[in-house]
C-alpha cells in the first residue's frame, strides 16, 4: 500500500467503530412497531426484540460469558437465533453457529475446535448432545431452547424439564433478566462469528468474520438489493423469511439487513413444507433465499397452485448450487421472482447476484431465464478476477476460463487454527474459490466447473459441466459424466461416461460424429470432444447425490483408457 | 474501549480498505450508459466519466501532484468538479474545495493555510486570482477551467487563453492524457478532502474528511434515503442535480451516492434561475437539495407554474437554515416533495433528515407540514445526545433542552492546524454542534437555538427563537428579538426588543399580560416571559440579515436594563 497523509486527530475526538450493534440500533429508530414472527407460536415487535437482546446480554453475563468467549447455538431458524446474532456478538463474545447437519462426530469436533464455552441448544438436539456430551472439552454450561414454552405459560413451564448441567430455559432466563444493557464500543475487527465448512477430505474448516466484515457485507447487500433493486426489498412493504439455515453463513447475511431496515421478519423453525407455505401466506412473506432443492419441493407441492396469488409476490434468491432453467421456468410460471446468486462460506457469502440491467429487464420473462440462472453479476465492493494455473490473470472476455479469485471487505482471513489450509486459501493475496468460470465484459460470472474437475488440455480449460450439458442434449442420453484423464501429449484429455435411455443403441462413434458436426458449425471447441466414451449402467455418486468425479477418476481410469 | 478477541489473519490474507475509488468502481458495473450532464454544454456516460477521472489522475501526476499534496478547486458545480471528487482523492491527494463566496482575503487565507499546491480554477475567478496571486505561498501551478471549450472545438480552443503560470486548460490536458490508471489501495484513514467554514469571529476553520468517513457517510445516506425512503431515490428513474454548491460539504455528499448508484446526474454550473429551471425540465431532474432561499426563489419564479408538471416529480431536501411552514406549504402546493434536514460542515454534513413513519405518512399533506419543516429524525449510524452546561446528558423527552452533541462515523476529527478550537469542538469526546434542541422519544431533533443565544435562567434554558415566535403572534408586533442579560438572582433573564407595526400603540404591560395569560393556560413556561420589553424602530442585523444578538447584548444592554 502506498504512503499517504492520514487525517490528524484531536486528542478527545471520537470515531465510532462499525459494529453489529450499529445495525441493531437502527431497528429502534424509525419503525419499531414492525414485527418478528416465529412460526405460529410467537411474535414480538422491534421494541421487544431490542429489550430481549439486552436481556440475553445480561443472561450471558450471568452464566459467565466474557468478551472473547465462544457461545454456540444449535437451533432451527428462530427469533432466538436472531437475538443471538446481535446479543452474543454485541457483548464482545463469538457466536458459533453449529452446523446441525454434520455427523455427531463432526459436530463434536467443531464444538471442541471452536472452544465453545456456553451452548444454547434446542430440545430437538438433546439426543445428539447426550451422545457427545462427555467428550466436549470446553463447555461450561448449557441453556435450553424449547418451543413448548410458547404453547404453555412460561411461568410454570409444564413439559419443559431442565437437564443436568443446564443453567435454565431461555425464555425463563430472559424473563428474569434486566432489559437494560449498554453495549460497549470495541475494535471493529473483533471476532463476531464462526462456523464450519466441510470439504471432501479432512476435518471441517472453521471460518470466521469480524463485526466490520458483517457490517460491510450488509452494506454490500443494501447497495445491490435495495439500491440497485437486484432483488426488490422495500422495508415498508416487504416481509423476509430465510429458507437457508441461520447456521449456514448467517442465512446469507439477510437477517442483518432485515434488522437494519426494521423490516418484518418471519422465522420458520424447522423447515417443514406445510409450515413454510402457511407462513408465506398468513404472514405475507415476499423475500426469501434457498437452495434449488427447497424451491423445487415448493414449486412441485400441491400447495403451490393453491397459493398462487401469494407466490406471485414472492422474490427468491437461489444459491448453493446451480439453478436449472427448468426449475427457473417453473418458478417464474408461478409468478415467483427468481434470481440466482453465487458465494461460499468463506465469503460471508455474497460474491455475485443476478442483476438485470435496463436492457435485460425489457426482455420477456422466458428470454430472461438465460440470465436469471447465471451465477450473477459481481456484487458491489467485490473484486473478482480469473486466475490461471500460473497465477496470472485471465481476460474477462466471456470465453477464457480461470479460477475465480476474490478480494472483498467480508472474506474470512483464514481457517481457525489451520494455518496450512488458510495459507492455501489465500495464496498470492487472493482468496481462491476453487471454482472455474469465465467473466463477461459486463460482469457476469459464468461458473463452469470446480477447479478439481476442470480438464486442462493443451493449455486450454474444458469445463466438464459444459460438456455434460452438451451430451445431455444428445437424443437417447439419460445421464453423463465428463472427467479429465492424463494424456502424454495434451496433459489431460476429456473422457465421458454415458448412461443410455432404455430402447436406444447409441455408439461412441455416432455421438462423436454428432459432436464433430457441432465443431464444424462453430458451436463447440474441438478440444472439448471426449477422446473416449464409455457406456455404463450407472454413474458413481456421492452420498448427497452429486457425481463423484474423484471416484470415477481413480477407480474407473483403467476401464476408460482400456 | 473494552478488550476483545480480534480475528486472526493469515499472512497473505487481504481485506480491502474503504476508499472513494470503491464507490467509483460500482458506477461502471451495472448501468454504465447513464449520463452525467453539464448545463446545456456537455454530456458523458459513466464509461467516459471513468476514463476522464483516470485521465485527470495522469494529468495530476504530470503536473507534480504526489500523495498527500493538496489540490484546490475553484469552480461552479460541474462534471469537472465531480471528476476531482474522485480523481484527486483516488491518487491519494487532498481535495481542497475552495469556498468562492468568501472574501478575497479569506480565500487567500484558506489557500495558504491548506497549503494548496495545484489549483484548478474557472476563468470566472481569474480576476480574484489576479488580486491574490502574489501572496499565495505554496501554489506551484494552475489548471484553467473554461466553459468556452464546449462551444468551440477543443483542439483549437479559440477564446481560451492560457495565463502565465498555468499548466494548461483542463479539457486539452485530459485529451492528451492516457485513460489508463490503476488507482492504488491505501489506508482508509487517508485525508481525502478539506474545506473552510467561517464563524462570527476568528479566521476560517479547516475541516477535513477521510476516505473511510466519506464512504460511510454515503452508506448512511443510502440506508436512510434509499433504504428507508426518507427521500425517494431510485437510481433507475431518478435524476440528481445539486443546488447547494459542491464546495460546500461536497454538495452534502449526494454526488458520492449518485455515482455509487450510477444515477443520471446533472450539474448546473453557476446557479442561474433560468438554467436551473431549464435543466429540471429538459433533463427530468427529480432529486435536489438546497437552502430555503433558493427554494423560495424557485417557488416564486414565474417559471414555477409553467413547469408545474415537472416540479411535481421533484424531491428536495432543505437544509442550511430553518424551513418555514409557509415556504414548505408553497412548495408542497406545487407538488414538490419537500423535506428538511440538519447538519453542519463539521459533520460531513448529515445528522438528521425528515423521515415520516407509517403513521405520519398517512396524514394529509397539510398535516405533514409540521413534521416536514423539522430538523429531521436522527440519521442512521448517527448518535445524537443533548448535553447541559455541566456536561451531563439531558433526557430525550421532547421538552428538555440541551446542546446537541454527536458521534458519527463521518465527523471532522478537529480543525486543521488549530488545536485549541479543535479541542473545544471535541470537549468530553463528543462533537459540540453549538445548537440547542430537544429530542423527542421518537428521535425527532427539534432545534431551538444557537447555544450562544439560548438564555439560561434559574437552571432552565429558554429558546430565544421560541420566544420570538410567540411574540410574532401578538397583534401589532412587526418584529422582535429576544436576548438574555445577566441577572443576580437567576443568572440570566430574557429581555425583548419589539418593532411595532404602524398604527399600533402597544405597551410592555399589555404584552406581558397577554403572555401571562398564556402561562396561566399552560401554553408557556412562566420563566419565558421577558423581564423587560423595549420598543425600538429597528432591530440590529448582521450583514447577511440575521438578528445580531451579540451586538444587541453588548451595545443595548444599558438601554434595556435602564
Amino acid at each position: 500500500m502506498i504512503q499517504t497523509k492520514l487525517i490528524p486527530r484531536t486528542a478527545e475526538a471520537y470515531e465510532p467503530p462499525m459494529l453489529i450493534k450499529t445495525l441493531l440500533a437502527q431497528s429502534l429508530r424509525y419503525e419499531p412497531q414492525r414485527e418478528i414472527v416465529y412460526r405460529d407460536l410467537f411474535r414480538i415487535n422491534y421494541v421487544q426484540f431490542n429489550q430481549r437482546v439486552r436481556q440475553l446480554a445480561n443472561v450471558l453475563a450471568e452464566v459467565g460469558v466474557k468478551p472473547g468467549d465462544t457461545v454456540a447455538v444449535l437451533d432451527w431458524d428462530s427469533h432466538r437465533y436472531l437475538e443471538c446474532f446481535f446479543g452474543v456478538t454485541s457483548v464482545g463474545a463469538i457466536l458459533h453457529t453449529v452446523n446441525i447437519r454434520l455427523s455427531p462426530a463432526q459436530i463434536l469436533y467443531t464444538m471442541n475446535h471452536a472452544e465453545d464455552k456456553v451452548v444454547l441448544i434446542h430440545e430437538d438436539f438433546l439426543p445428539l448432545l447426550t451422545a457427545v456430551k462427555d467428550q466436549l472439552t470446553t463447555v461450561e454450561t448449557y441453556i435450553l431452547l424449547s418451543d413448548k414454552v410458547y404453547t404453555n405459560t412460561i411461568d410454570t413451564q409444564p413439559g419443559v424439564e431442565i437437564p443436568v448441567g443446564f443453567s435454565g430455559e431461555y425464555e425463563a432466563l430472559l424473563k428474569a433478566a434486566s432489559p437494560e444493557y449498554e453495549f460497549p464500543d470495541f475494535d471493529e475487527n473483533t471476532w463476531a462469528t464462526s462456523f464450519y465448512t466441510t470439504g471432501t477430505t479432512g476435518n471441517p474448516k472453521g471460518v470466521y468474520f469480524s463485526h466490520r466484515q458483517l457490517f460491510l457485507h450488509t452494506m454490500g447487500l443494501l447497495t445491490y438489493l435495495i439500491g440497485y433493486e437486484a432483488l426488490p426489498f422495500k422495508s415498508r412493504t416487504d416481509v423476509y423469511m430465510p429458507i437457508t439455515p441461520m447456521f449456514h453463513v448467517h442465512a446469507w447475511g439477510f437477517p442483518f439487513l432485515a434488522t437494519l431496515m426494521s423490516a418484518k421478519q418471519v422465522y420458520p423453525g424447522k423447515y417443514e413444507p406445510e409450515m413454510l407455505c402457511k407462513l408465506i401466506v398468513t404472514e405475507g412473506v415476499t423475500l426469501s433465499h434457498c437452495v434449488p432443492t427447497i424451491l423445487n419441493m415448493l414449486v412441485n407441492s400441491p400447495a403451490a397452485q393453491k397459493f398462487r396469488d401469494n407466490l406471485s409476490r414472492w422474490s427468491v434468491l437461489i444459491g448453493g448450487s446451480a439453478l436449472t432453467k427448468g426449475l427457473a421456468k417453473a418458478a417464474l410460471d408461478l409468478g415467483i421472482n427468481i434470481s440466482a446468486g453465487y458465494g461460499m462460506s468463506e465469503t460471508a457469502p455474497i460474491l455475485s447476484v443476478v442483476y438485470l440491467n435496463e436492457e435485460e429487464r425489457a426482455l420477456s420473462l422466458d428470454d430472461q431465464i438465460d440470465f436469471r440462472v447465471r451465477a450473477g453479476r459481481i456484487a458491489p465492493f467485490v473484486e473478482a478476477r480469473l486466475m490461471n494455473e500460473d497465477g496470472q490473470f485471465v481476460s474477462h472476455d466471456g470465453q477464457s476460463l480461470g479460477e475465480i479469485v476474490v478480494r472483498t471487505p467480508w472474506t474470512t482471513q483464514g481457517y481457525y487454527n489451520d494455518p496450512e489450509r488458510g495459507a492455501d486459501l489465500w495464496r498470492g493475496g487472493w482468496l481462491h474459490t476453487g471454482d472455474v468460470a469465465s467473466i463477461t465484459p459486463d460482469n457476469w460470472i459464468m461458473v463452469a466447473d470446480r477447479t478439481k474437475d476442470v480438464i486442462k488440455t493443451g493449455g486450454e480449460w474444458v469445463s466438464s459441466l459444459d460438456m455434460e450439458n452438451v451430451l445431455s442434449q444428445v437424443e437417447g442420453v439419460a445421464e453423463s459424466a465428463v472427467i479429465g484423464l492424463p494424456d502424454d501429449r495434451w496433459g489431460e484429455r476429456p473422457h465421458a461416461l454415458i448412461v443410455q435411455k432404455p430402447g436406444y443403441n447409441l455408439t461412441a462413434e455416432g455421438i462423436k460424429n454428432g459432436l464433430k458436426a457441432k465443431v464444424d458449425q462453430g458451436e463447440l471447441h474441438k478440444w472439448y470432444v471426449p477422446d473416449r466414451i464409455l457406456f455404463v449402467s450407472e454413474i458413481p455418486k456421492t452420498s448427497v447425490g452429486k457425481i463423484d468425479k474423484k471416484r470415477i477418476r481413480s477407480e474407473m481410469k483403467d476401464q476408460i483408457l482400456s
